[in-house]
C-alpha cells in the first residue's frame, strides 16, 4: 500500500490518517466540515489536495448511516481501488451499500475497537489502534485482494484483525459496547437532577460506571438505531434482572423469615453472577487469565518472622496475591502459603531458600482470571 | 492522639492502621481471623498485643451488621475512650448500637470513601485515604470531644472530613455507590453465560462499566441489605427508564413515521440526560469545573500556517480543547479560535504575539465541566 484516502476527519478518521502518514503512506483527507479537515491537515494527518488517480484504500470514517451513500459517491468518482469503513455496526451499513447501488466487491466492512472520551480531530492519536482488535466483516462478493488490502491497513495502524460475520459482530457489540453504553447512561441519568451534596459523596466506582455516558448523544443515537434490535434484546434481559433485584431489596427491607431469606439468596446469586461475568471481561488484549502458584513456607513462630518473609518477597518485586497461615499447635513453626503469579513462583522459592527459609516443593497451580 | 486500636484487619482496617502507624501513633490490632491479623502485623500496621489501658480511639473495621455488637463488646472491655467505624452505611449500624445497649455518647459513625479492587490486608495501603472524603455522622448524644478525636483520626489518615446526617448519607451512597454497584453487576451478569468470541470484542467501556462488579458478593450483600430501601428506590427508577429505553429501541427497529420519530427523540433525551448526569460526577476531589477561554487568532490562509500555530501552542505544553476556523471570502487571512484552559490563555496570547501572529484581545470565558 502506497496511498490512502480518509473520508471524514473526526477522531477515528484522523487517527487512521495519522497512523498511515507515520508509516510513510501518502494520505488524502476529505471532509465536508472544513474546520475538521484543516485541523487534521495541521496535525500532520495528510493532504487536503485531491489525489491524481485512485488511491489504494479509502477509509470511510463517516457515521454508520452514511456509509452506503459515501461508498457509492466515492466509487462514482473513482477515489480508491478498495474501500473499508470504521462504523461500529456492520450489518446495516452493508445493506445500505447494496441499496445505494455501490459495488460490494471492493468493500470490506471494518470496526476498530478503539475510541476516546473526546471526539473530533484534536483528540486523534497515531497510536489509537495499537494493540486493539479491529473486526473485519467481508461478505461473499468481496474479493480476496480487497480483504488483503484492508488487512494491510489494519497492520499499518498496529491493530489485530478479527474476521467475523456482520450479524455476529452486531450481536457481540450490542452486548459488549452498546448495552453497556445505555446502562452507563441510565445510571448517569439518575444523577442529572440529584442533590449536589449527595453527588459529592462519590467514589471511583461511580466515575468508572458513568464514564462512557459522556459520549456524544447524536453519534450514539445513530449507533443504537443501527443496531436497535440486538441492543433491545440485551437491555430487556437486563431490565428483567433489575426488576427482580428491586423486588429482592424490597423484601430485604420489609419481609421476615422465608421470604427474607429467599431475597437474600437471590441477591447473592445476582452478585455472584456479576463477579463471574466481570471475570470474563478481557482486562488486556491478549492477556489470558493469570495463573497463580502457591509457595508454602515454614516460618518460625517468632515476632517479626512473617514481616521478614514479606520483605524478602517484595524486595524481589513480586506481588503477594493472597496468604494463608497455619499454626501447628505445640510446634515452633507455622506453615505460610504465599499465592504469587506463576511466573514468579520459581524466583520466590529460590529467594526463600537463599535466605534460609524452608520452601516446600509442592506447588499446586491455581488459575484465576 | 497517641494510641489507637483497629478491630478488623481487612483492607480498610489495615489501611487505617498503616496510616496511623506511619504518623507515629501506637496501633493495636485485633481480628478473630488470625491470618489476617498476623498479615497486618507483618506489614507493619501495628501490634497484636493487647493495650495496657484504654486507647484514644478504636476503629471498628467490621462488616456493617457487626458494628453494634462490636461496639458493645469493646466498650465492655474498656478498649478505647472514643469509637468510630468505617461501614459504608450509617443509619442501620447506629440503630444496632442502640439496640445492643452500647454507649452512643462516645461513638461517631464514619465512612471513608475509599476502596480497592482487592480485599484483605494485603491490598491495604497507608495512603488509601489521602485526599478522599471521609463522612462522619455524629448523632446528638455523641459529645464534641468524641467528634474532635475522630476528626483528628481522619486528618492523620489524610482524609477530608464531611459531616452529614446518617439518613442523608445513606440516600447519597445508595445513589452514588450501591445502585451503581448493582447496575455494574447486572451488566456483568449478562456476560456470565455469553459466547466467549463475543466477549472478546470488547473495549475500554465495558471494562469500566463492569469493574466494580468484581466486588466480594458476601460483603456487598451485607451493604445492600443494610441500605435496601434507599437502593431499591434508585434502582426502581433506573429500571423504569430502562423499560422505556427498550420500548424506544423496539420502535426504532420496527416502527415507521411518527412512532419512530418519537422513539428517536426519546432515546436522544435519555442520552442527553446521561451526559448531563455524567458531567456532574466529580472527576477529582476538589476539582471544580475547568474554565476555558477562547483565543482568537488571525491566520494567513497559506499552507502550513495552521500547523505552525498548533506547534507553537503545543510547544508551550498547552492542550487545545477545541478549534473553530472561519474564512472571510476573498480575504488572505482566516480567523481561528482556539479553546484552551483559562489558566493558559494569557500565555497562549503572549506566545502568539511573540511569534508575530495577531491575537485578538476579546476572550469570552466559557465554563465547561
Amino acid at each position: 500500500m502506497r496511498s490512502a484516502a480518509v473520508v471524514g476527519t473526526g477522531l477515528m478518521g484522523t487517527s487512521v490518517a495519522l497512523a498511515l502518514s507515520r508509516q510513510g503512506i501518502q494520505v488524502f483527507l476529505d471532509d465536508a466540515d472544513t474546520t475538521a479537515a484543516r485541523t487534521a491537515e495541521a496535525l500532520g494527518a495528510g493532504s487536503l489536495d485531491a489525489p491524481d488517480g485512485p488511491v489504494d484504500v479509502a477509509v470511510l470514517a463517516v457515521p454508520p448511516a452514511h456509509v452506503g451513500t459515501a461508498l457509492k459517491e466515492c466509487q462514482e468518482r473513482g477515489l480508491a481501488r478498495t474501500y473499508t469503513d470504521v462504523a461500529s455496526v456492520k450489518e446495516r451499513p452493508y445493506q445500505d451499500v447494496l441499496m445505494a447501488g455501490g459495488d460490494p466487491g471492493r468493500y470490506v466492512g471494518g470496526h476498530p475497537l478503539a475510541g476516546a472520551e473526546r471526539s473530533g480531530p484534536l483528540a486523534a492519536r497515531a497510536d489509537l489502534f495499537e494493540g486493539r482488535l479491529w473486526v473485519l466483516t467481508p461478505v461473499e462478493p468481496a474479493d480476496r485482494g480487497a480483504l488483503n488490502q484492508v488487512l494491510e491497513l489494519v497492520a499499518l495502524c498496529g491493530g489485530t484483525p478479527v474476521i467475523m460475520d456482520a450479524a455476529a459482530h452486531d450481536r457481540a457489540v450490542a452486548l459488549t459496547s452498546h448495552a453497556p453504553h445505555l446502562v452507563s447512561t441510565l445510571m448517569a441519568a439518575r444523577l442529572a437532577e440529584a442533590d449536589g451534596e449527595h453527588i459529592r459523596v462519590c467514589g471511583q466506582g461511580l466515575r468508572d460506571v458513568t464514564r462512557i455516558a459522556a459520549g456524544e448523544p447524536a453519534l450514539w443515537g445513530d449507533i443504537l438505531e443501527a443496531n436497535a434490535e440486538a441492543v433491545a434484546d440485551v437491555l430487556e434481559a437486563c431490565a428483567a434482572d433489575m426488576e427482580r433485584t428491586v423486588a429482592a431489596l424490597r423484601a430485604l427491607h420489609g419481609a421476615d423469615g422465608g421470604p427474607r431469606r429467599r431475597a437474600a439468596a437471590d441477591l447473592q446469586e445476582t452478585l455472584r453472577r456479576g463477579t463471574r461475568g466481570a471475570a470474563r471481561v478481557p482486562r488486556k488484549h491478549g492477556a489470558g487469565p493469570v495463573e497463580f502458584a502457591t509457595v508454602p513456607v515454614a516460618v518460625p513462630d517468632q515476632p517479626g518472622a512473617l514481616a521478614r518473609l514479606f520483605a524478602t518477597v517484595s524486595e524481589a518485586g513480586v506481588n503477594i496475591e493472597d496468604v494463608t497461615i497455619e499454626h501447628a499447635v505445640g510446634r515452633p513453626t507455622g506453615l505460610v502459603e504465599l499465592v504469587v503469579e506463576r511466573s514468579s513462583a520459581e524466583e520466590v522459592r529460590r529467594l526463600i531458600d537463599a535466605r534460609g527459609w524452608t520452601a516446600r516443593d509442592h506447588a499446586p497451580l491455581v488459575a484465576r482470571n
